[in-house]
C-alpha cells in the first residue's frame, strides 16, 4: 500500500534475505562489506547499516567484531512427513474440542505465563489510540447509522478495507465483503455456505485447531493434506486428493500457517487457486497472520490470484492491531451472498463502535507504521526465543523457521509424549499448546506449538528453560 | 430491582389498569373521582393525576372535559386461530429467508419509512452516554483484559447482569452466563446445542421470522403451537403436540411475543416451564423486549420459575438500551457448558469495548431511568399508532392490543394480500413487515407487522395513513 512501500533499507534487507533463502549466501558466508554494497547498489552507508541491522535483529545474520555480517547457521528446520489422507473419526474430534477449550481457559488466568495462548501481548498495541479513535467516531455519527449499517458492516470500514485490497493488488468484487465478529465468525460462516453436512474438506497437517472444531460442528468431513513447513501445502498431494475424493472445500492459510509459520511462495499460490479453480472446489483462505510477516513485503494472499470468485479470504484485526474489538471480514467471491445471509440468521450484525473505532484508526494514517513496529518486535523476539529453544531444549529438538508471527512449532525427540509435558507444565504455571491439539487423529503426540509474541515478559525466558529442562526429564 | 420498585403512581396506575383488564371498570365507565380515589387509597391529589396522566398517555383512559376519566373503548383484539401443525416444507422456508432478508435490506435505507424495521428510533436510546461510559471504561483496564475475559463475557458486565437477575427473583447457577454477539447469536448457540438435523422444534404461530431461518439452516423441523394474541402459547395445543411428536425443544417469547406483542400470564408461564421439565424438553426462551412491558412492573421470564435448568433464556441490549452494539446473553441453564463451547467454535467471544461500554452504563445507576422514558415514549407511541390505524384502515382490520414494546400486528380483511400491499408501499417510500414472513407455510397472507417505535418521526403518520389508503384500494 502507499505508505508502506519498502524503504531503501529494507528492499536491501529484503534482497539479501532472498539471497540467503535461494542458497547464494549460506550460513557462515560473510555478507559483502558495507563499502562494496554502497557502490553497488547506489546507496549511502546508514542505508547498508539499517538494512544489516534489520537482519541482525531477526537473526538472519550476524555480526562478529572486526569481522563484519555473516549469514547465521539456522536450525535445521522441520520437514514435513508426507501424510496419509485420513478421514476423522468422531470420538477423536470431541477430544479435541474439549482439550481445546481446556487450554483456552488455562491461558484465562494471568499467572500463567502464556506460551500456549492464541495471541500475542496486548501492550503490543494501540490500545489507547484506538479508544480515542473510538470516542471520536461515536461522537460524530448520526444514530442512525447505529442501526442501518446492520449485516454487512459499516460502509466507511468496508471502504477502507476494499482500498487496502486495492492497493496490496488484490481485485475484490463491489460487495463481497462482509463484515463479521473476527475471522473465527468469517471462517466458519464461509465453511458452512461451501459445504453440506457429511461433505470432505481438506485441512493442512497440522491444522489450526478451530478448523477441525468447525468441521466437527457442521458435521463435515475432514482430510489432511501434507503441509511442508517452509512452504506450506504441498500441491502435489493435494492434487491426488483431489483426484481421490469428492472435495467440498478447502480451508488453508498460505500466509504463516498455524502452526506452522510456514509461507506459500507466490507462485505455488496463484497454482493453488487455478488447481482449485479448475476442479470448481472453493477455498477458504484463514489470512490473519498475513500482516506479521517477518519480511518487507506484505506476502499476497492466494486471493490475489482468484479469477473466479472461488476464493473467500477471511482475515480480521484481532491478531495485527485491535484483539479483543472482534472485527474480522470475509470477502467470499462468488458465496458472497450465501456469507451475507448467514451471518443475518446467526448473528446479525457486527457490533458497531469497535468498526467504527477502526475505521477511523484507519484513516489517521498511523496503521502502517504500528504494522512495522509490530512486526519488528515480534521477529525480534521470535529469534530470541529460537535461540532460547536451541539452548534449553533436548538434544533432538528440531523447531520451526517461522516466516513471521509469532508462534514457534517444536518437535520434540520421539519418546517425549508433548501432551504429558504440556500437563507438568501447566503446574508450574506454564501454558502451552499440544500438538495433539492440531490433528484430526491426534498425530502429532511429540510436537508443541509456543506463542513467543510476548516480548518484555519477564516470565517468559525462564518459562523457556524451565519447559525445555521438563523435556529433557522426560527423555 | 432496587431503584426500579413502582412510585405510588404507578403502583395506583397498574391497579387500576389491571381492574380494567379483569373487566371490572369496563369501556365508558367512569373512572373514581380524584377526591375519591384519594380518600380510599389514602394517597396525595397529585399522584391520583399523576396515575390518570399515565394511563391517558397509555390510551387505557380518556379525560372528558368537566367530567372526569372514562376508560376508553379498545378495538377487539385480534383472535388466535388455533392452528395445525405441520412440518415446515423445505421450498417455503427458503423463500422466507429471502424475503426477510430483502426486508432487512429495504430498512436499510434512510429515505424509506421503517414500519418494516425490527428496531425502534436511535433517539430514544442514551447513545451519548454509552459513549462517555466506553471511552471511561476502556482507559481503566489493564491490557491483559482485551484477551482474557475471551468466549464467556467480561466478568463485570456478567456480575451486573446476575445482579439484575437476582433482583427479578430469578434464580440463576453460577456459571450459566454467556455472553453473546446480541441475542440472535445466544439463541442460534441454544438452538444448537439442545439439538439435532431432523428434530423437531415447537414454535409460536405466527412466530418470528429469525427462529425459522434458525430451523432452517441448522436441518430442523418447525412445528407450530396455537398463540393467542394476548396470553401467548396456548397451552393445552402445546400438551397435545407434545404427545404427537417426539419435541427436542420449544422456542418462544413469553413476554412481549415478537410479532404479537402478547404476554403470557405469570401462572402460565409457571405452568409451562413444569409441563416442558416434566417432558424433559428444553425451552429456548427470547426475552429482548422483556423490559419494554407496558405496565409498571417488569413480567418475569419463564426462566424465573426454571428448577431443573431446562430453559435457555436469552436477551440482549439491542431493544432496550444500546442498538447495534450487539451485546447479548445466554443463561443457558443445564446446556451452559455446550453453548459456551458452541460460542467458542463459532465466534470465539463477543467484542470486548460495548461490553465495558454498558457494564460502566449499568454502574451509573440510570439504566432504569432510561426503561421508563423507554417505555412511556414506546407506550404512548403505540397508542397513537392504533389510532391512526383505526380511524384510515379499512373497516373489518383487527389490530392487536400489545402488551408492551413497539409492534402491532395487524389483520386486514380477507381479500387484501398483505405482500402485495408490501410491495405498493415500497413503491412509495413505506417499509412493512408482511405476515407471510411469519410462518413457515407462509399461512399469514393478510397480516402486516408494523414498527411503531418511532416517536417524533414526522413522516409515521402520513405513512400510517397511505398504507390505509393503500389498503382501502385492494378491497
Amino acid at each position: 500500500m502507499a505508505d508502506d512501500a519498502p524503504t531503501r533499507y529494507e528492499q536491501l534487507a529484503h534482497d539479501m534475505s532472498q539471497a540467503i533463502r535461494e542458497g547464494l549466501l549460506k550460513a557462515g558466508d560473510r555478507l559483502p562489506s558495507v563499502r562494496d554494497t554502497c557502490q553497488r547498489r547506489g546507496v549511502s552507508p546508514s542505508t547498508v547499516f539499517q538494512a544489516y541491522g534489520l537482519l541482525e535483529a531477526r537473526g538472519v545474520i550476524e555480526a562478529r567484531p572486526r569481522s563484519g555480517y555473516y549469514v547465521r547457521a539456522q536450525k535445521r528446520p522441520l520437514r514435513a512427513t508426507p501424510l496419509a489422507a485420513v478421514p476423522r473419526p468422531e470420538a477423536t474430534e470431541v477430544a479435541v474440542s474439549a482439550l481445546a477449550f481446556e487450554i483456552l481457559e488455562s491461558t484465562r488466568d494471568p499467572k500463567v505465563v502464556p506460551l500456549g495462548s492464541a495471541f500475542p501481548a496486548p501492550h503490543l498495541f494501540p490500545l489507547d489510540e484506538l479508544t480515542r479513535a473510538g470516542a471520536r467516531a461515536m461522537r460524530r455519527i448520526r444514530p442512525e447509522q447505529i442501526t442501518t449499517a446492520l449485516t454487512v458492516g459499516d460502509e466507511g470500514l468496508r471502504q477502507a478495507l476494499r482500498r487496502r485490497y486495492a492497493l496490496q493488488g488484490v481485485p475484490l468484487a463491489a460487495d463481497e465483503l462482509v463484515i463479521t465478529n473476527g475471522a473465527m465468525e468469517a471462517l466458519n460462516l464461509c465453511l458452512q455456505a461451501v459445504t453440506r453436512p457429511g461433505d470432505i474438506v481438506v485441512v493442512e497437517s497440522p491444522t489450526f485447531y478451530a478448523s477441525l472444531q468447525a468441521l466437527e460442528r457442521l458435521g463435515l468431513r475432514a482430510v489432511e493434506v501434507a503441509t511442508d513447513p517452509r512452504e506450506g501445502v504441498v500441491l502435489g498431494d493435494l492434487q491426488r486428493l483431489l483426484d481421490q475424493h469428492e472435495v467440498a472445500a478447502c480451508w488453508f492459510m498460505p500466509n504463516l500457517q498455524n502452526p506452522l509459520g510456514s509461507l506459500m511462495p507466490t507462485p505455488a499460490k496463484r497454482a493453488l487457486v487455478e488447481l482449485l479453480a479448475s476442479k470448481g472446489v472453493p477455498l477458504i483462505e484463514d489470512d490473519v497472520y498475513g500482516e506479521l510477516y517477518a519480511d518487507v513485503r506484505r506476502p499476497p494472499p492466494a486471493k490475489a490470484f482468484d479469477q473466479a470468485g472461488h476464493v473467500l479470504h477471511c482475515a480480521s484485526f484481532s491478531k495485527c492491531l485491535a484483539p479483543g474489538y472482534r472485527v474480522g471480514w470475509a470477502a467470499a467471491g462468488r458465496y458472497a451472498q450465501q456469507v451475507l445471509r448467514l451471518k443475518m440468521m446467526t448473528s446479525l450484525a457486527t457490533s458497531i463502535p469497535p468498526q467504527l473505532a477502526i475505521a477511523d484508526y484507519l484513516a489517521q494514517g498511523s496503521y502502517d507504521r504500528h504494522l512495522r513496529q509490530l512486526r519488528a518486535a515480534l521477529s525480534a523476539e521470535q529469534q530470541r526465543a529460537r535461540r532460547l529453544i536451541e539452548r534449553y531444549f533436548p538434544a533432538g529438538t528440531r523447531v520451526t523457521l517461522a516466516a513471521g508471527g509469532y508462534f514457534l512449532w517444536l518437535e520434540l525427540p520421539g519418546d517425549i509424549d508433548a501432551l504429558e509435558l504440556h500437563h507438568r507444565a501447566m503446574s508450574v504455571g506454564i501454558s502451552t499448546a499440544p500438538g495433539v491439539l492440531f490433528s484430526a487423529d491426534r498425530r502429532f503426540t511429540h510436537h508443541l506449538r509456543l506463542n513467543v509474541g510476548h516480548p518484555g515478559d519477564a516470565r517468559v525466558d525462564p518459562a523457556i528453560r524451565t519447559l525445555g529442562q521438563l523435556a529433557s526429564a522426560m527423555r
